[in-house]
């Protein structure tokens, strides 16, 4: 059985998620969604893109990956599906796909052009509601890619949100997004030279001008010391234990991050 | 397959919402029931029946909308349960269905009034749980309206959510409420008269002293103009592209918006 | 079929949950997952046992209740799974379970120890997707306990969570927090007791040296009188009709609340 996630800056103080629920659940009665967030700042493509990248992994073969940050809705972008090996994704051709594009291989990109897989009147302002969910349910339901619309280039990318990974010396990166614990998510990506350099002490870093302490686990701080510790998504990040690394250093998206390896 | 919709004032934070889901499940284990919002601000009436009336049009016919926000609960008012033509409606009689009833033919109103259908220990301070999602669950069942109660009078409406259709001339609303993304939502009604004003250039408009630019998508207008579009529940609202139009103007329910057609 | 109910503190502004709700997805197809709520206020192990014992006895028999409050994530506290009559509990051993363990029978307890029922990479940062959220899944699959685990010690208790029984004569208790309509539910049962004082008029309660007035409903008090009710969840709560408890005394978890009954 088919499984939709949904993505959204959409808030959960309106009834504007609940809307494309009861759309989905109208073309696709059996089919399940789960909401990954609708927690993405109101229009901010770049952490909707994160948000998809770190939580997309975790669903079963074969999801199928409404997101919807579309602060261009209405406009001449793109609506999208692509598909990679694991799943599929529909939604805006802003950026939201970008890091999706740039980590896996795509298997085939459509531009969302068959209005008979849309709501009857389309508005120009809500196309999660009368585009974006309905051609996601038509698809859990079975209905083919090349039905639904006409093969297209792959997604946009955002320069911003290329990831780096962890070498031997030094690399420089920067914070992509701050979480609801006030962690701060960076661009680094932990591999093998990161688990390396830990065991042997031999990791050093900086966010901006404060050092941070490289850690496996939040517990191996004393209390008030920031760490650096790889996330769940794969990628490194800056915690305080027991408080917010947002709030008390005051920083946020695009502040440097260094990290230097022995 | 029954659904049912679910709207309050719960809020996330508590476990209220979920627990009124578990009663459902306790009752009517295969029913789907879907969160429309839960984010209404605490006893506003208003925003309520404004939430309510948006979203129930999207869910598929026979859809049955559980709505609690409830300030008198515990005191005389009605335990309402209400059909149309395309769905049913459980909840308070204080104005949240008021919208519903001005906007729709009601074929039936019943007073719930059978405890049997009940759970067992009604509190006097979360009927969502103990009469109200029971009630939904049971009617979801198959339980016929007539069991669950008795013929009643239609629902109380509210002065100030009467909707306006826009005229040809001058029209007079204000604004109902603002949402997640702060745009203002009036009570002015987009039909015949909108479209062609719009695409005849003869809109003009005005929240207080301060002029709209009448368009038909966000993306229309240059940054930092104040817009007026019908949104997607068919009410005309103002939008800031890119922007809060509550917060940059400090406007919100009740404040007055002229539009003048030629 | 089973179901899974979902307590934690991961808030919804991030993916954390919905990545729950897909590794979930994945072990269990079938089984129905139900979010009790996500606003428990970051690593508040007190709030999270709140919301666990005033939430659960909702759901129907047999039900697991998953629970992630973990400020310990990645350090030595043990992993459990426990038992009672009605449902099971899944989630680590910080606290979080103290109510529950105080207030009904345990009919068993293990350490989630058996690591074929985990994801095969555990990270240091999120068990609710690694251990806790498989482990319930597995559970609902119906994958028995010995096979999860092994036999274990009580969970925790924490003492500033000891409920007590209103009595005749005084007693002194606590609030234990604010919900979201800025009620302090207290640590005080209401029983028989109280009942009998309310009917009599023989009940006076103070918050601080703040007088209360005991009712039974919301609306039976003057609009800015503070009142004491019996709450959803059997405890002693305190109201300010139409406003926010919380913010108008500005007090919260831990303030003095005294009641006499004559």
């Amino acid at each position: 059985m088919a499984l939709i996630t949904f993505t959204s800056d959409f808030g959960l103080t309106d009834g504007y998620v609940g809307v494309v629920h009861g759309v989905i659940a109208g073309i696709a009665p059996d089919v399940r969604v789960l909401d990954l967030t609708h927690g993405v700042p109101p229009q901010d493509v770049r952490a909707g893109a994160l948000a998809l990248y770190a939580g997309c992994r975790w669903f079963p073969r074969g999801t199928i990956h409404l997101a919807v940050v579309d602060p261009g809705v209405g406009t001449a972008r793109r609506a999208l599906l692509l598909r990679t090996a694991d799943a599929w994704y529909v939604g805006p051709d802003n950026g939201l796909f970008g890091l999706i594009a740039a980590t896996e291989a795509l298997l085939g990109c459509w531009e969302l052009t068959n209005r008979r897989y849309w709501l009857a009147a389309v508005s120009a302002t809500f196309h999660g509601r009368d585009i974006f969910g309905p051609a996601a349910a038509h698809l859990a339901n079975g209905v083919l890619p090349e039905e639904l619309g006409t093969p297209s280039a792959p997604p946009l990318t955002l320069p911003e949100l290329r990831l780096l990974e962890v070498q031997a010396g030094e690399t420089i990166g920067h914070v992509l997004a701050a979480d609801h614990f006030g962690n701060l998510i960076t661009n680094l990506r932990a591999a093998e030279h990161w688990e390396r350099a830990l065991a042997s002490g031999a990791a050093h870093a900086w966010l901006g001008s404060q050092p941070l302490r490289p850690v496996r686990t939040y517990g191996e701080a004393a209390p008030g010391t920031l760490v650096l510790l790889a996330g769940s998504a794969g990628l490194l990040e800056i915690a305080l234990p027991n408080g917010s690394a947002a709030a008390t250093t005051g920083l946020g998206a695009g502040a440097d991050v260094r990290l230097r390896l022995r």
